[in-house]
């Protein structure tokens, strides 16, 4: 008889990981973890986890240094209890926009954030819609990058159709992404061009590709303090769009980017529980991963091919 | 006083290496490079380099594999001839565009070869135009990525000025190029928009911004068949486009790319040296990355910001 | 003519850092760092490092996570900007406490983060008063661990001479410390024998050593929220003691240690500035390291023996 | 069915090992150890070990470094043979005094080892009281230090219950492990307190805490030549001790230790058999590790906690 | 039940892997392989391999380099893909003959090659007769070295008898492979001695040990362009041998070698299908590897001894 | 100015390193050696070694197990001393003829000392006449195999000039080393066949090529016990031999060596001092490496080819 795996949540993702916990029909299994008065932390399992396959769930979101630093030290811990194998389920991979040196002497954190992760003994990583696919290969282990593309896809399709709807990215380097959500709505795309002339001149904003009378979905791979998506809507509106969605993998939605949002001209923003929202708001719907997630554990627990969830 | 460094060229890149050696007013240093009847390859610097600076300079272009094992043999003769430092100029990186796990069971293999390089005691990289950013981070030594853009810019705005100039992306990945060669001219942008509606369905292709009586300026990183390239030209015409330019700067030029560029509705292509030509042609323009280089390799030896030639 | 050395402060080390800076005559080097609303770090440095010594001086206490993480960016952005050779000066080295598996399961967080100070380009650390001297060993490169016994040695001997002196250490750990204090002194030492009989049962404590009618000076690497040493202090005064003084290297004081320590029948804290005070006390004393660590960097730099800063 | 692991002995370790196996009812593997006549060591196993769980027990006492070498060739042997997992139980874990850099320029050598075997191929360690709990972090992969001071504290209880004991550390470095001792006992504690005023000045040697009329049990973890125990034992008798036992983990043992022992004012000496003795002592009482050892590869087998194995 | 082992071929060695396949009862596994326009190769398995033994097998003949960077580019997506081992093949391991420094500044590439190996993600390597058996030890890994000189041994004997036989050795470096060989006939041997006196004047062969009237078996592990193989043939009729036989492990075969092995004074040639032959000849035997690679995957998979294998 | 090196002896090669110290005008350095009763090894420097290149001068010869951790302890010292650069010089590399499996489960020492070494901190290592050639490749730093064969051929050809002398190698694997030392002196070559035509029967002895009447020089890497030498120096005189000289590197001479090579019917020995004799010999003429170490010292501080040293 096979040996069941273990599934563990850090601070981020408790409620995410419950579900995946009881859609596979396994245990709890506790971890404890402390942060002490000068900011220390101690992360370890309460029960032996010596030979077993460990799953550890936490999204390194706000405050995410803290939440980085709970997977290391809880990794460390595991590796040092004898645990099997250690895949890290990190639903948003915080760190993903420091992902080249865009300027000089800028650091790559992305990438120091994965070899972090291998120091401490991560053999796999899990996770959702990087911000750039290329992070993939920031890593020598093994990483499965799902996608929630395909979730946005189904939704906007049963909600809206596939006629007069363009995908519209809010800038140049998410074309890509939208072009894969239009391609399940057989829609067009549109692009927020955006640009400085000179320095110290106001920003110049162009549409290019059409959106008049069209629904627009802005999509992007996280929306952080709200700003661009705002903007996005309004100039959206100005040009003559019927109407706005908004989708998006990760929700981190910094400061009070949901008070903007709720007010914004945007009919409805989907998104997952990558990240867990501060509040609710009637304007958001969150998607769990979870069904995702526990799949993922299956096949890799079965040796079962995870490509259905992550091919667009 | 300051020892000089010593600067070699591998098969690929000997007459840029040339042109680097002159201007820095260096010794040439021979290489012996043998490739026997079974393939196997053997290379070696001919003069001792114990203590010294080495810079290799060698693109991996056709034959890709080939000229990877090159260096790879170079530096480990380099390497165990006590030689102190050893940076791989690879103006063209080979394998650029496998750098993400696009299908299920995909290598990644640029990451692969920045970890060849790695193993082979690489102990830094000076490229240009990498595919993706990214690829910075698939490296843990240092990397000095530097960019034609400007000198594509600078040309153009010279030959062209800055009146009804559209910067075209040939697809959805090469927006934000676009848009940095774009910001040198003030122009517009506008990008083609591939896509297939159901499998073993026709491709379609809209054009995504305005192109109309405008002169096209048509960038990518590279050229590769050239069929890109000539099949979004006719399809620029064919919507009214007045003229076509098109700036690249690695000229892979596969099989007859330039005799189909040469038939193609393009008044210039203009690339760079950082492969070399399989014969010239008039239509195509190129333009030395030698001082580039070594300027680069004078900004390392003495200690001095490199910024100036990769900030776009 | 030598090149200087690149002196940085990150965020909790600014005014020790200014102070090293002053003593040996150095230009200040700007850093960058940038904390974001969702709790990611950006630390690089404003100027070029290219081929430069540089030390970066941050000790990792509260937010000791942020901190570190702080220390890790910069690295990495150091090492990718080609630095020759990067020391990190970390005064206080947080997380020094979880330094073995003391309950199962538990991590070896000290081993942890100096790996990760490893994985992100340190090539050698200076500190002082490691929580345990094992912690050097914790490393593969170079550690100086500095020592503030001998200031607070020559402190006490100046202030209360050598007579009817005890050196006291709170707990069963600390009677190396206290011993090397006492060295200095010509004193006695006594320890606090902390017990708990059994679970559940009140813990007793005793004092082994003789402290009625002497000048009792509690010793101990750091002092987090106060707790130990203001229970010691009480029962020292209970058992007789006449006048009771503290010496410590870290003033962790996390809470309201402060208030409680001026509360306490305490006469002085002598400590350092590896810490930054929350806030001044007329109770506390701080000596500053800057001299020490402007030395090391000195010894460092002119290859001569840094023993005499480590010697007790 | 699960296969059964393979437990070898090298030279140090024979009748542990032979024990060992006879309570795990496994099969004795031959290895094959032979010392040239220039002192080069070859060891390896007499049969295939191909995909197994493979054991190796040695203790790394005198000829410390021979030892040592064994293990060393022995996992490189088995390694290339392609055993499956390495788990090194080194009952006296040599080198551990060497534990930091107490004076200048001084190799930390027990870290230098723990990096030597995992050079080797060793993959976990298991081993008995180390010298300092923090050597567990100087190894990367797992470590079960193991506790035999339960042992001493169960038979000290039934020899001699709870009254007027006091466990006495003869050195500042070993309070933690006899309050550890006496907190089976119930005991108080008392401290050597060993100084030298000024350098050429006699060492003095004071006792703190109260020994007088009381039955004093001498605790450490190893016994090297005996002169520290044996000068310990006369004091405490000088200053009134009733009687004196010894107990501690490991009886190194050096030259003439046992001599000096048995011609000292100690009742018993109880320690294991971690490392051979020469020859039997009447005074010296061994209890047998093995069934512990048997123990802890019965929980990695079944992947069971071996918590109860080194909590104290 | 146990799972089975994947086997997987790549371009070089195709029908060997499906002889190994059908021997062992496996189903195929489907390889895809992409040499592009460049020279750029994709190599990846067309179904899952998460959590599998997976075995490649590929010589790295010629192209060399183009077979080696196809095991490397496979094995990164393998590991990529999450298979648990892999095991790669070399049936014919190139670049052997560069395994020392023999003039100054020279590469170590069959050194460099194993860590490329080893980078890529290989975990284990089986071979066939090594041109030094000391490549073994450029390995940190497993490596099962089996060898065709029993093959050729049996195959002679069943011939030739064991009467007049003697086994030549081309060179130096070849005597204890021809004695390993003479063992199996009870043969004596002979060495060809050449060298030259002076350099720029012409080099000069002796043979040692007796050949007149005898059944010569020339023995080398690779026979390349044959240019050696033809001299010694002729050379050794010239002094009176009787017949010529020759075996060698790999037929390498460069350039017109088949031709001019067909023109020399030898019986026969037998050798192995290590590499594919380009075409036929009746004069060259080959005996099939196939069964002793599908033996070994046996005893690996079983984890019985591999030693019957690579024992002389 | 430039830095001068710091040159250390261990406990085997003191005499050949203060040679060294001598002919290259430097400053002697103290070594601390100690070995402790039960074995343990404590090395370091006696003075500041900050930021210095550091020699250490050591053979690994008997007793092997000891000369070689001395060198692990020390370079731990050194590298955490902040030395910055290690050269180990071992003029005899002992465990180099565990330099492949040739048995089943036989571990390749070899390669394991040099990742000792590696791990230890050396840089790079300087040796003489490696058993074989291809143990360079087991390290990935620099090594420099330097050769006493040209040391051997000038003394022979003064000697014994060039008529009538043939080179004899003792065994099969030395074939290539008697060339070498035969070129130097126009002379043929011999080989002793020694073979057991089957188990439990007596091993035959044929010499291959012309050795009667001829003044034979007997050559070898190594003399151990002496026992293969003085065999072959019987046979070689029972086939008609004149006169035996014999040549070695590496003066091994385990046991009794110097007695029996005495008494054999050999006229000389030369032989280099990479090992100390125990006992001078009237037979026994040592030739010193000392000025040959003392040149490559002085090739890589000035950062001049070292190749005439190690070319044959």
């Amino acid at each position: 008889m096979k040996e069941k795996p273990v599934v563990f949540s850090l601070s981020s993702s408790v409620s995410v990981a419950d579900e995946v916990i009881k859609i596979l029909n396994l245990d709890k299994n506790e971890t404890i973890v402390r942060h002490f008065a000068d900011g220390e932390i101690l992360a370890k399992p309460s029960e032996t986890v010596r030979g077993k396959h460990c799953y550890i769930i936490q999204s390194t979101c706000a405050p995410v240094t803290e939440n980085l630093m709970e997977i290391l030290v809880f990794c460390d811990a595991l590796k040092r209890a004898s645990a099997k194998e250690i895949t890290a389920i990190i639903p948003y991979f915080g760190y993903a926009r420091q992902d080249r040196k865009s300027k000089p002497r800028e650091p790559i954190s992305a990438r120091l954030v994965a070899d972090l992760l291998k120091t401490s003994g991560v053999d796999r990583v899990v996770t959702f819609d990087l911000h750039a696919a290329q992070i993939q290969g920031f890593f020598s282990c093994p990483v499965d990058d799902l996608t929630f593309i395909n979730v946005l896809g189904n939704y906007f399709k049963d909600k809206l159709g596939t006629k007069d709807i363009v995908v519209v990215s809010p800038d140049h380097g998410g074309v890509v992404r939208a072009r894969n959500l239009a391609s399940h709505l057989d829609a067009t795309i549109a692009i927020f061009d955006k640009r400085r002339p000179k320095p110290n001149v106001a920003e110049m904003c162009d549409i290019i590709g059409d959106v008049k009378d069209k629904t627009c979905i802005l999509v992007d791979d996280m929306i952080d303090t709200g700003g661009t998506i705002v903007a996005a809507s309004n100039e959206l509106i100005k040009r003559g769009a019927k109407k706005i969605y908004v989708g998006c993998t990760h929700p981190v939605l910094s400061n009070d980017a949901i008070d903007k949002l709720e007010n914004a001209p945007i009919e409805e923003i989907i998104t997952s529980n990558t990240i867990k929202l501060k509040r609710e708001s009637s304007k958001i719907k969150v998607i769990s991963i979870a069904p995702m997630i526990a799949q993922a554990i299956d096949c890799i627990e079965e040796g079962v091919s995870i490509a259905p969830l992550y091919e667009v």
